[in-house]
């Protein structure tokens, strides 16, 4: 039980690689070794690991030889390309790209919410979306407790989401609007500085975006399909912490005071309530945080067994690298490091 | 029918009455004169009118004589020291406070919504809160086709709303983050730049604030009381332009592109809905319209006849200034300028 592991970070110097590559040095993963990787052009960059410089080397297959776990962080492209390969060097997959969290041949996982999942992994598992991960954190024990008939989600997104090129392009906004400059933007197709914008990853055939869609159909995958989910997710000028208003219909009667003690002893979730004290979840107090924060607890009284929340959390860790190494871990434990 | 009559804006300097004086400027309302009030400290002040200087007045009995409407935007303890005495003087108030908007004796009015409520009015008139009046313009065309069953909202509200220290105080940390200096904050219980706040106006003992109650009574006192209202309403860092994420249920069946028709012709209102194109409602887009702008127009079919809606709008013009002059229009057109 005291194996150490050879872990892999594919797509280390972006936006989530960073932040993985932060939370692992944190962590206490029994790491052997740590590589990095990233596109060719980068190989050759040197980034600090637990006071080490690691030289970033090409994604390709031989560069997976024996790495034990790769963290994917580099687009779903990238990681449709390169997890096949790197299965095929022995190298389990926890991927935090769109690319296979709807294949029924992949679990999805929120370790709070369906840790056994792991169990039927077949060399790849995927990282839910920032937004899906922090909902579902917090109607897993409502939805135990009180079955869960529909949810009706409103979202407030920070731009670290979308990547170090939006977070540059609203701090350039930003810096253009002091100067009095006339504002351009590449990344979004509107101006995201004071602005607010309904539109995250493309439009559906339904008329949905696919990020709305992503909450309906990952929370069929890991929580239970038949919970009623319909989303409109809005990107807004914050740089990291997702905010979430989330309407909840339950199927069984609350006492509302139950409902709170609940979600207090529910792992990964902190209660952040006491409006009478300005008390209440905030992207910028969640970002840097691990846990997932609610708040604005309140009887939604306008169906028999209604609830209000405001749910928060930092989106590059618990809605992307910590997720991800928290299914590490899990699966470290379990014993299933391994590509069948 | 050719009478023309004497205007007065109480809290002319205020962010809202700024607004107002634009509008009335450019309005088509039979104007013989126009008084600007605020407190007694700013009397004297000037601020142009249609190329003539005003002088600002102080705010107070007296001013009011020969006055035919007033449009208070000065707070609620201001309109209800000085209405009455307004009323007193023979002056009609339309008021753009929260301190008449539930008064039984007192009309709340949205001209597209309710114009006939005016026909009652004692002497006040009172100009509901921002963030209902641009729901109310695109529900009332749906409950009159549909019947509106139940509305699920969570806003997303510009600083402007709370006033100008509001958006100096945006303004301020903008500078400050800009230049990496430490942000403070006044106004807002906690920094508004790059944060979502859960927070507008006060809390109440019901854990909601009353904005998020005010859009559930103004609803009910405006366009019928067996719709169902429950609200999540949300500060955001933007200036000007209120965005609402709305989720309706109907009694009534409805076709997708029949009630998109129904939204294009309703009065006050704008479909801006085509987003393979980008195209939809945005807070910079719509300030300084005035109209009410929808759209991300699309069924939500985890209920029988369920609707998602984006709806944006100034909320210093159609959300205030606007409505107010619109009302004034109303009871000139009604001659229902007295005070009984």
């Amino acid at each position: 039980m005291n194996k150490k592991y050879n872990f892999a970070i594919v797509g280390a110097l972006g936006k989530v690689g960073t932040e993985m590559t932060r939370i692992l040095e944190a962590s206490s993963l029994p790491i052997n070794s740590v590589t990095l990787m990233d596109l060719p052009r980068f190989a050759g960059e040197r980034v600090t690991f637990r006071g080490e410089e690691l030289s970033v080397v090409a994604a390709e297959e031989k560069s997976f030889r024996g790495v034990d776990i790769a963290f994917f962080s580099a687009g779903g492209e990238a990681s449709k390309e390169l997890a096949p390969l790197a299965n095929k060097a022995g190298c389990l997959v926890i991927d935090n790209s769109a690319a296979f969290r709807m294949d029924p041949q992949v679990p999805l996982v929120v370790p709070e919410v369906n840790p056994r999942d792991v169990e039927w992994h077949r060399g790849i598992i995927a990282n839910p979306n920032c937004s899906t991960i922090q909902m579902v954190v917090v109607l897993k024990p409502l939805h135990d407790a009180y079955t869960i008939k529909r949810v009706v989600v409103s979202t407030y997104q920070a731009v670290s989401g979308t990547g170090k090129a939006a977070v540059d392009e609203l701090e350039q906004q930003i810096r253009d609007h002091v100067k009095g400059e006339t504002l351009s933007w590449e990344v979004y197709p509107h101006q995201i500085a004071f602005n607010a914008l309904p539109h995250i990853d493309i439009f559906q055939e339904n008329l949905y975006t696919k990020e709305e869609m992503k909450m309906v159909h990952e929370t069929h995958k890991m929580l239970d399909e038949s919970i009623k989910v319909t989303a409109t997710t809005v990107r807004i000028p914050v740089v990291v912490g997702h905010s979430e208003s989330v309407n909840i219909e339950t199927e069984k009667p609350f006492a509302l005071k139950e409902l709170r003690q609940l979600l207090s002893k529910a792992p990964g979730v902190v209660v952040e309530d006491d409006p009478f004290r300005n008390i209440y979840p905030l992207a910028l107090k969640a970002a840097g945080r691990d846990e997932v924060f609610v708040g604005r607890i309140r009887r939604d009284d306008t169906i028999p067994n209604g609830i209000n929340l405001w749910i928060v959390a930092d989106n590059l860790r618990k809605g992307a690298a910590l997720n991800a190494v928290q299914i590490a871990e899990l699966i470290i434990k379990e014993e299933l490091v391994r590509v069948p």
